[in-house]
């Protein structure tokens, strides 16, 4: 029998709660976050190991050398990266690792860890996605016209993930994801067959 | 948004407990099990379109001419299949259409129907089936050897299914069925994308 925790890397355009989801994930002892790390400087109260591992661009590019990621992109002149240690090691300790990335980071993913499990968590429509970004107030009009022209797109690719489930309301959507990430489990190739007839 | 049912092939050797658990999946009303059709002669107390559709030859090779089957084969001289049509008429409907069949009869249904979901019921281990098989006591020991002895080939050829549930306890066992279906109507190819971007 197959032990070893999923890798799962959930996306979602802004507005869509994928924060809060994951925030509820975590909450169970065999569910654990990858902290991303980037060589951006921190911004305000971010603490190195909470927000980010924050990292010099020497340190970085090392880790890259020594296939220290499972998925790294540079954006704006910043490197982010999933640094894969850590994940490998609690997938080892049966806990699944989530990963909150970016449509482009999940194929990067998927292309060297095809056994991932990736799951898209969709607004219930446009409409009320735009109601979300609208209510947070904090953004100019541009910004969130930006944000959701970004949504469209990301939405766009949703049909490359495994799962798509809509957070039409925050309990409904982790049981889904909970619901998905037990079934995964029960997958055959992780049976261990020839145990079972010796 | 798809909303068309699954088709869900259930396996597993004689005293896993496969139908047991397809008689408490059906309770649901969403969840209807295919009925076989098949040329040899009742049994019994058996009824037509209740344990089988008993079929005379010639109707059978008729169905066979009209593409009328998920998937047939013809065993000790006569013949079983999954009739097509009422399948197709449930799952349009929306409801969930269990086929109780052999791993053969899972193999060409996936050839044929490749989104079909396949589930192998296992025993929790080889003693407990031998267990099982003698605690029904109505079977001779050249019996008991025999299916013990094809229990073995079927178990060898469970990871060609999509998933492993393991029957120690009926309850558990149905509740991971359910998980699986639920969880496989959050697939992502369900989704209906571009309507939400419309």
């Amino acid at each position: 029998m197959e032990h070893n925790g999923l890798l799962v890397v959930i996306s979602g355009p802004a507005g869509a709660g994928k924060g809060t989801v994951v925030g509820e994930l975590i909450k169970d002892d065999n569910v654990e976050v990858s902290i991303s790390a980037t060589t951006r400087a921190p911004r305000g109260t971010e603490k190195d190991g909470v927000e980010y591992h924050f990292l010099t661009r020497e340190q970085f590019q090392q880790m890259i050398k020594q296939d220290g990621f499972l998925e790294y992109a540079e954006y704006v002149g910043n490197y982010y990266g999933s640094p894969k240690k850590q994940a490998e090691l609690w997938m080892a300790q049966g806990k699944d690792v989530i990963l909150e990335i970016e449509v482009q980071g999940c194929k990067k993913i998927k292309e060297n860890n095809p056994e991932c499990i990736s799951i898209f968590i969709m607004p219930p429509s446009m409409e009320v996605l735009e109601h979300r970004l609208r209510k947070r107030a904090t953004d100019s009009e541009e910004s969130i016209l930006k944000r959701l022209s970004r949504a469209r797109e990301e939405i766009s690719l949703a049909r490359d993930y495994d799962y798509i489930i809509v957070n039409d309301g925050l309990s409904e959507c982790i049981a889904d994801v909970k619901t998905v990430l037990k079934a995964e489990k029960l997958r055959a190739d992780r049976f261990d067959v020839s145990e079972m007839l010796s």
